[in-house]
């Protein structure tokens, strides 16, 4: 019996024309990532599933699609788990790979293994699927591409200009204009915890701090209360958190009204140093500012965190980020290894130029000329014609049976194809052949033995 | 504690180097494929387990990796299946999605999914991963690329030119020479099981038949044997899957030889227009034969079929294959759609170019220049000088931090950067800056303000 054919939620067919607009956009950033000297890896679609587990936190390890065990394997499957309902290790015991989640956790693994192959500091660009057991959204799939650039094996400010820079080229490039990014530093978000009284409490602050756009002030206020912040110092917080001015001048309070710590005083000298270039070298069309309540989630940042924002007509989340890094490698035996990421929302960034109509129409192009078929000479004719097109590069294609013209030019038409070439008995005897023009409808007659691809 | 970093088996990281030589052969088979009128589609990494299981018979359903439930799905596992050893059921209870197997079947259920959007006859190509849980062998792995074209919703001979020329394109714009196509058509190997009297036994005679390379002929005639057929007509065989001379002269003989029948005619009046538009337009480097020993594996061909050799000098199975089916869209509802279809062994022919060093070197480029880092006032200059080659499409770099220039001379090396700029103290009191060519090992000076643009 037949299946209804349909795939699985959260996952997508693309057409040719999406495939077009990727493959536009996926050549811009891998044309950008190698302008500023970042070379390309890939890594499995499946990897072990300790390379995996414990790296994205208890919500990463559940959303992580595991890779049944076959055959054999499956009589080792511990149903006490599954009867005491200790549904993790029941999985456990089921399977041993797991499909890739992101491309942070398999390029550390990368760097580890082939560290004796690498030429440090090593810059690498990835641009593969990834896939979470996430509930699909508008927006939201399981199965969606990620674009990461990573320089790993070296600390200096520079890579902090080379990475903001690397956004501006992209962009600009894409003639995306208006996209804004937000920068701040982990070691500022410290001297932050440590001036309202909690430095150990880093991380609980910045996983409320990071939902300030979501639920506002109070509501982040509220969270900190909740996670046994002290009421006086965190109300303390609003007027550092509300600061306003250019960078430098907010730089200039903070400096001021922090209290002096080695952490604070390197945040500074850094964010200094980065704003300092940028007005140097003005960037060609994104906009850099500081803000000291970005904060991001992960947390593996050590240093300058950023946080690309779509142009403000488009409604949209952030379409990339990424930030300093020490230690990466560490879960993989390689130590003391300071890095900076940055990744594009390669999906996010699809929807906001075809919102804004940034695909130029030249990536539709298909095929230029389609002979149509005729009769059994006109076939014969075309099919050298054909040959002798394609060998110059020309896109071209015969109709595969004498059908109706009109079928035929409906293919055309369906197709885009722009140019069609007619030799039927007519044009036999008369010893020319037509070329239509279908957008213009118009056609024109040319003697046989004219280079079609001269005329085209 | 620290994980030795691994990959799973069957599985493999690709390198800088790697992808540069995979991109450049995708290239060739996207151009090649565009400029024959075939339009790009991409089909989900996992498809419901439905839509995969039983296409590709018991051995296939066994090695197609499925993906584990999560949550509380998992409670659903039949562990009364387990205690009796029914692997598949319980397997059934933990999964409902599974891995890409090849990209046929999804190909199928796309077209059946997607009719109405798409025109008829179809041309589409696909590239794309698949997975198989195969033992792992030298040039076999779980984590594969197949390419695929095919063309549906037509059948005409011309269809079948086209797919033979679309292999000589591809090949000749690689450079691979020496590739051979056999071809043969199921209809003769139909009137070849009819001759021997057994016209309902065609598949296990081809599958008999497809082992021709590996056991010979008198292990075919063995297996024929044990599969049931008569040993008297078993014998007969001989001669037909010997035949001599071209491939016209083989068709005659084949005429002569075997009985009448509609297949019969049908078969060789395909195969002899096929073998005439050859010699009208010949191939520009593939060679084509017929070879009716060959069988191809799969059931779903039902006209001619193709199978690619690499060039003799080269150990390798077969590079590429494909054939005539009809109703390959029929399991998901769309009826009497004939279809053609082909495919290129992508490893294997990236394997092929590899031992005769076909890749050209270009491929490899990366950063073009690497800009020394000297001291403050040198990476000042060096990094405005930097961005305008950026701006100008040039590939280059600055080194992260002042180390030793035998350091960073060793980085421009490890990367194969072929030029670097330094403009150290000496130059910066002097007024100009030095080119080195990393290679020739030679360096020159040039005076501060000349664009490096225009002296690479």
């Amino acid at each position: 019996m037949a299946i209804k054919p349909s795939i699985s939620k959260g996952t997508r067919d693309f057409s040719p024309a999406d495939i077009a607009k990727r493959n536009y956009l996926k050549a811009v950033l891998q044309e950008q990532f190698e302008c500023y000297g970042f070379q390309p890896i890939a890594t499995p679609t499946f990897e072990q599933l300790e390379t995996l587990m414990g790296k994205y936190g208890e919500e990463g390890d559940r959303l992580i699609f595991r890779i049944l065990n076959s055959g054999e394997k499956l009589k080792k499957a511990n149903t006490e788990a599954l009867s005491q309902n200790k549904l993790k290790a029941f999985a456990d015991s089921l399977s041993e790979k797991a499909l890739r989640y992101d491309l942070t956790v398999p390029f550390a693994r990368y760097v580890a293994q082939h560290q004796n192959e690498l030429v440090f500091p090593f810059r690498r660009y990835q641009i593969q699927n990834v896939w979470r057991a996430d509930r699909p959204q508008h927006g939201r799939f399981q199965e969606f591409m990620q674009c990461d650039a990573d320089i790993v094996g070296v600390r200096s400010s520079l890579q902090e200009i080379e990475m903001l820079r690397l956004y501006d080229s992209v962009f600009n490039t894409l003639g995306l204009h208006g996209v804004s990014l937000k920068i701040n530093h982990r070691g500022l978000l410290a001297a932050l915890a440590q001036a309202i009284g909690a430095p150990d409490q880093l991380i609980p602050f910045t996983v409320a701090l990071d939902k300030l756009d979501k639920i506002g002030f109070d509501g982040v206020v509220e969270e900190l209360l909740q996670r046994g912040f002290d009421k006086n110092v965190v109300t303390q917080l609003q007027p550092l958190l509300q600061l306003k001015g250019t960078a430098e001048e907010k730089l200039k309070q903070l400096a001021a009204i922090l209290p002096a710590s080695t952490q604070k005083e390197n945040a500074l000298t850094e964010l200094q140093w980065i704003f300092e270039q940028l007005q140097d070298q003005p960037m060609q069309t994104v906009t850099v500012d500081l803000d000291i309540t970005l904060a991001r989630g992960l947390n593996y940042y050590t240093g300058m965190i950023v946080e690309v924002g779509a142009p403000k007509e488009i409604k949209m989340g952030s379409i990339g980020g990424g930030g300093r890094y020490d230690d990466l490698t560490a879960a993989f035996g390689l130590k003391d290894q300071s890095g900076i990421g940055i990744s594009f929302g390669f999906d996010r960034i699809f929807l906001v130029m075809e919102e804004l109509g940034l695909f130029p129409k030249e990536v539709l192009k298909t095929t230029q000329v389609l002979f149509l078929n005729t009769d059994e000479k006109g076939a014969a004719w075309a099919l050298k014609e054909l040959d002798a097109l394609r060998r110059k590069g020309v896109a071209a294609e015969i109709y595969p049976a004498p059908a109706k013209f009109q079928k035929q030019l409906r293919y055309a038409n369906g197709k885009n194809i722009p140019y069609a070439v007619i030799y039927g008995s007519q044009e036999q005897e008369q010893g020319h052949f037509v070329l239509k023009n279908m957008q213009a409808g118009s056609q024109q007659e040319y003697p046989i033995g004219t280079a079609l691809a001269s005329i085209l």
